[in-house]
């Protein structure tokens, strides 16, 4: 194949012309795609429907079984950290004592959300609220999660942007920047990032957990949102963050989120935060003004369909099997139409929810364009860098889970013919 | 009967005699009561079993129903304030546009939390955030709901009291607070209050709604948990707030909260906010970075089981008919027990949760102690004032609905006598 960058006007101009062939008659179909955000497909979510009757009616005595194993009513006030066997099972899952976890409602997002809100309000550590303290700065590596990036823009939370490598959050940068006492927090989706699908190395872990922030009320978020959603049998491994942290005396470092929302329903699922019992009290004390618990009967739903760990990773080989040929279907199609031109560079993520590709520098936008002019919905680009604004304007988000195989295939295809567009158009001008 | 305060002390001596044989022999019996807290009974929650099976898989198909009215799959992301059927629901009990509802998760204690949050550190109307302006203050009727003054108190909002009348919250005091700027809240539980029963008259809620506060991001705090709560068939009428506060201008004068924590499960309920359209705005846009949507599959169950406002009252009949002979035990005893003696007086309510019982002043946190050394649990007296204190230590507040009815009669009898004998100890002090 020959290189774009290697070629005339006069062959740009012929490829184009091609490209332009190509992409008119995509237009014309007036397809509706959409591959912006990573939601599971339906065919997914079917994989979850024992949850619709895992408290069912007892035709004998009409009576439903809404106790959890350890006689609590699911059905009542209370229970302000969840039920007992979740905050084992989350436990489990992210290798910490139940006693260090809180199960909660449908969102991870939401118990971010919360864990800043909090430090705004009330502080951390006993340190002054963030709103007093003023001038707060966050650690953003991107390309990142844009909905991180933006709760940081509610809260008034400066973003300070370091790049992602190949093992995780590029550490120098993020070790110079904890010696400002203003740096209060850090992003990081430790496992399957979104975007790149990147997971932290051991020795990446090792320096987070070794961190030594200038400021006392320092926490890490680590949405570890793609813990055990592997695509292939040989999923990447990850280093235990919070038994790190303790090895070197950090204990109170890291906030872990995690849920069930790409596990059994999106909207409908279980989120769970993870922290030192410290960190945990401190949690639990907000929580206790806030509300009187967690809808235990959606826990106990969860706790009866997942007894065990491995009853999870057994779900989630039926879930990996319903996204590989879709992923597979826009690697392959990239392959076939942009490797060996110079264009464009992509990942070949082992799990999570995306494939991250950059495309020529200043063409990322122009590509959205084309894409959402033949009837393509794609992640807004500049989405996944802090204040929406890629400084290279490369970086696109392809979430391949939602669509249908065939759709995906269709959405591939148009994809790599805006990439290629927009390449000539760029060498062209 | 006797007055007890016209008695000798050798009447008194001998009624103490005869108190303390009574109360010996209930501590005997080892007894466990529990009047503390207004959780409904199980009786109560068996009456929602219906919710159970509103998403059933169909057996020849082996496909649940999850989509709603609309055609919105409620198992995935989205639908931030909540499914339109429950939105017209909630509006129609309230009184209010179904776009001026946000429909939520199972708290409505959570939802002012986050309301008061959002204050806190973002700022209401364009105002500057509630922490930056500081010296907050809210204005707390008593006696009233512990967990708002707690919430108060996590907060570092000052608690101004003010008296609760026969027709709501003494406005005279309430009109003259709010010319202070500083003042930017006010707590109301406007039917069938907390503990109290009492609902707002028609003259307090135009007051209310006519209220021109300091502060432009002064609000009111309309915590309607008892809406359709009525003991009786002939249940107390509250005007609409909205309505009047439409009328004089005022509209984002008023949050309001709702909640089917005691019409389906307790922890497992749908609760929402209703507010101008300027404040649902926004409320939105902090959500909207807060959350990705609510549990629509509960929210699903729900509007199934309530397709109209009818069905929720004819629901509430029958939670009517369980919760009536429980108060009807506690009045009853109460009756007979502590008619004419000068040392206690009660309310009859028409609805809600409560009985609200002022006994001799000093002599609450007596009461309480001889209860619970006898194996009952009592709500912690103090707890319907700002910061737990009650300043005449006389309000007990009753919660008769968990307990059956067996055990409510012997709970009345026990609080009786402990009533008498806190108040001969008193008087022959």
């Amino acid at each position: 194949m020959a290189k774009y960058t290697e070629m005339t006007r006069q062959e740009l101009t012929e490829e184009m012309a091609g490209l332009l062939a190509r992409y008119g008659s995509f237009k014309a179909r007036g397809l509706k795609l959409d591959m912006s955000r990573g939601r599971p497909g339906a065919d997914q979510m079917d994989l979850s429907r024992a949850l619709f009757h895992q408290i069912d009616e007892d035709p004998q005595s009409h009576r439903a079984d809404f106790k959890n194993a350890t006689g609590i009513d699911c059905r009542n006030y209370g229970g302000l950290d969840g039920l007992p066997e979740l905050k084992k099972l989350f436990g489990d899952i992210l290798g910490v004592a139940p006693e260090q976890m809180i199960v909660a409602g449908n969102s991870s997002l939401h118990l971010m959300f919360d864990t800043i809100s909090q430090a705004m309000s009330a502080g951390l550590a006993g340190c002054e609220p963030w709103l007093l303290q003023g001038g707060v700065k966050f650690i953003c590596p991107a390309p990142g999660y844009d909905r991180h990036f933006a709760m940081c823009e509610y809260f008034g939370i400066e973003m300070l942007t370091v790049d992602m490598t190949d093992t995780g959050p590029d550490m120098d940068a993020v070790e110079k920047l904890v010696q400002d006492p203003s740096v209060k927090g850090m992003w990081v989706v430790p496992k399957y990032s979104n975007p790149e699908g990147i997971t932290c190395s051991d020795e990446t872990v090792r320096r987070i957990a070794a961190l030594r922030p200038a400021a006392k009320d320092f926490r890490v978020f680590w949405d570890n949102a793609y813990a055990v959603h592997h695509l292939e049998d040989e999923g990447d491994g990850l280093l235990n963050i919070y038994d790190e942290c303790v090895k070197t005396g950090n204990e109170d470092l890291v906030f872990q989120f995690v849920s069930t929302s790409k596990i059994t329903f999106p909207g409908a699922g279980i989120a769970a935060e993870a922290a030192s019992p410290a960190n945990i009290a401190e949690l639990k004390k907000r929580m206790s003004f806030q509300t009187i618990g967690p809808d235990k009967l959606n826990q106990l739903r969860h706790a009866r369909m997942f007894r065990t760990e491995a009853d999870v990773e057994a779900h989630m080989r039926r879930h990996a099997q319903i996204l590989r040929p879709k992923f597979q279907a826009v690697l392959d199609r990239m392959e076939q139409e942009l490797t060996g031109k110079g264009i464009a560079e992509w990942t070949r993520p082992k799990g999570g929810y995306f494939i991250s590709l950059n495309v020529l520098d200043g063409c990322a936008k122009r590509v959205e364009a084309l894409c959402k002019e033949a009837g393509m919905a794609l992640t807004a680009a500049g989405a996944t860098y802090p204040y929406g604004k890629d400084p290279r304007d490369r970086n696109i988000r392809i979430a391949p889970t939602f669509p249908a195989v065939e759709e995906m295939r269709l959405a591939a295809e148009l994809l790599c013919i805006a990439v290629r567009l927009a390449a000539v158009e760029k060498l062209l001008d």
